[in-house]
């Protein structure tokens, strides 16, 4: 270390004089009056006297025990046979019963709070749809299992289903989507979307709670797929990256009314759309077993069996 | 845990002879020379004998503390009340100044140390900069609050101000360019690129820190989004996923002029930018208020008021 | 604290009645039998009785240290000089041999179990592997070193090799392709998609580790860039984002046969592909020096030295 400590090392500070340091750091208590002057301004915005919000990173522990939940003995530290599996998952339900109950109960008090209505047996309510939630555990377990399946078919380069289960992007977040959703339909809020948050920072897989999606979903590579709220997609549909199923412009006025409509397309059985396909509008659906080619831009339905390209693009020789 | 240390137990190695293993290990020395050889090829890359690196995870903390700053109350794990918000302000700011002043210091030295300058008082430097980027602090802050509304009015799933601040991606990356670019601007080496890598990486938006963004500025889901380094945008302008401001094709041998010059577009106030879409070029004007449609690829200026296309998709009926 | 700590803080629970809290408590044990009993259910995926897997901490740790191996003195903590080079050099091939050895014990045995097979000498294989890996390291330097000129070159926003090796995603992504297609050649099963799939989730780049990639490789942005397994690009070729170099269509039941054949294209030396551009097709020869435009989508060849682009756009006026 002697070397590293000599005038290159990265411990040594320059000069600079004691007198000059305190002058600069007695700047601080001003720039702290500053900000707090602007904390009380209402162009900004602030969370003071606010009530608890639901916490990031209890959000992020209880994805993780519910994947083991959902895909026991794949990501878990210790090994799962059948001597020590019924202590397992008892202690991954009571533990996400635990964690998600308080989660449900911060993000029904903070919505409680923002339309000014009292609480009412919020923390009875966090306890109840815990535990309707863990309800349904097994059916989202079977219909994962179509998701898994539907990777393995649609994907070449798949060499096992383990591969798939705990390495693909695409079954990340279709497995976080269909736990949010689950919530979504319990009607708690805040919380599915910072769920589908994470698996989009997770994957660049941006997929609404709200949205409605059939078994046997895959999505390929899946980087800058985009789902929306009032999307309906049916069985066995393949989507690949850069994916848009969005909605059509908007004219600001009229943002507030669509808050309620049917604003995303529907996307029927058996369709597949390729990468950098983008189908827009609350009316748009796409018939059953049709394709539609990579990067094109469709605001119209289409009906069944139909195939959708772009153009050939032009060749220029120098 | 008996069980699970049986013969299947993850545990449990394969057998291999002691003499076996120890002839395997004594190649790592052999290993190591070849390797510190290379070391010193000019065609590889190392650190060296170099000076300080400003350190990526005290990059990250400062961006952490800095959101706390700017949206305080969001993110913090205690509550804020007006009884404790002027000691939390002043810890933060306090923290702040302290990172960021160390890291402004290893910035500024490790660039020095590259054009061979002595490093002069660069720890003064660091202090003062840290000082004068919290006095931008006020109004970062009321420019993310139009940045924030912009989002609200823009996306019509958005359910409340508080799921926009701390569930948006958009936002969160547009809170650290405002935190880069006011750094760029004070002409620190090193620090912006990597804050903007980091929101990059965990958010799939790619902004420089040289670009110059107006207020009311909204990135919709985000994942793919680039904007270069010398890009102009005006007020309340709406960019999706997917989308490039960037910069023309370049022949290599011009690569070293173009450093300086403008290479990216300017988009003036109330743009429209779909998903996907492409807008290259230092000379390409997207005149005001125009809608640019998603995958479109523009290379030429646009007048105000404009709305561009690309041609309607082929059907083809199976 | 004290204020904070009254009726809003975020600690304060709401009334519920022991006897109701007992109740909905008492409901976990009926739930985790009726998740036992789908654990079995042949629709669902688990992991039990399973041989070990790989683990994900320990691989993200690997390439920690590798990029430390590969860049030395860019991502350590502590600085490097000629007197300390050959220890930490020295430490960083003994913990990486150590750690790959396990996880590539883990991995194979992970596959012989899948295929029945008795795993075979598994622990002298990992060693042996390990080593072979940690020979190919001084090559992998200096292919690194062309990839690393080759974004100075590229990217007029660089100002720097040391900003481009610790902050430019792509080369962060072509390091660990690097890596895990070194590991793929070995023939390391599960492992190299592995790494491939955390670069992909840090970057946004997804390059499967099967593909061959010559020398000065240099992607641009990254975010969405797709790299089919069976994909061969010649030297200094260039890629921005959201370039997707993929397979056609398949029927679904093709698949099996595909998983053997040639089915990503082949981009020949000196080629550039511009952001959102699609080539697909096992067939499909990009010629040496051609460009290829922004979002065109190519399933036939192109020759040698030719441009390819987009019809420009309509342009609509209000």
């Amino acid at each position: 270390m002697s070397q590293s400590e000599n005038g290159r090392s990265r411990r040594e500070p320059c000069e600079i004089e004691t007198s000059t340091r305190t002058d600069l750091r007695m700047q601080l208590p001003e720039i702290v009056d500053d900000i707090l002057v602007t904390c009380h301004d209402e162009a900004c915005f602030d969370h003071i006297e606010a009530e608890s919000i639901p916490s990031r990173s209890a959000v992020i522990n209880i994805l993780k025990e519910l994947r083991e939940l959902l895909f026991p003995g794949y990501f878990s530290e210790q090994a799962l046979d059948q001597a020590n599996l019924r202590y397992e998952i008892g202690r991954l339900v009571d533990t996400i019963h635990r964690m998600l109950s308080e989660q449900i109960m911060a993000s029904v008090r903070h919505d409680c709070r923002r339309y000014d209505q009292p609480c009412v047996e919020c923390m009875e309510l966090g306890l109840r749809e815990a535990s309707r939630f863990l309800k349904a555990v097994p059916e989202m377990r079977r219909v994962l299992g179509t998701d898994v399946r539907a990777a393995y078919q649609g994907d070449p380069a798949a060499v096992s289903y383990d591969e798939i289960v705990f390495s693909y992007p695409g079954i990340f977040a279709i497995t976080i989507y269909r736990v949010a959703h689950q919530l979504y339909i319990q009607e708690i809020p805040v919380l599915p979307r910072m769920m589908m948050e994470y698996a989009h920072g997770v994957t660049g897989i941006d997929i609404h709670p709200g949205a409605r999606i059939g078994e046997s979903f895959f999505i390929d590579h899946g980087t800058g797929v985009v789902v929306g709220e009032t999307t309906v997609i049916g069985r066995r549909v393949r989507l690949y990256q850069g994916v848009t199923l969005g909605a059509l412009s908007l004219p600001r006025e009229a943002v507030d009314e669509l808050r309620v409509q049917k604003r995303h397309p529907t996307i029927e059985d058996d369709v597949i759309v390729y990468s950098g396909a983008t189908i827009l509008g609350g009316d748009t659906i796409i018939g059953a077993r049709s394709v539609i080619g990579g990067n094109v831009w469709i605001t119209d339905s289409v009906p069944p069996d139909t195939k959708v390209f772009l153009e050939s693009p032009r060749l220029v020789y120098k």
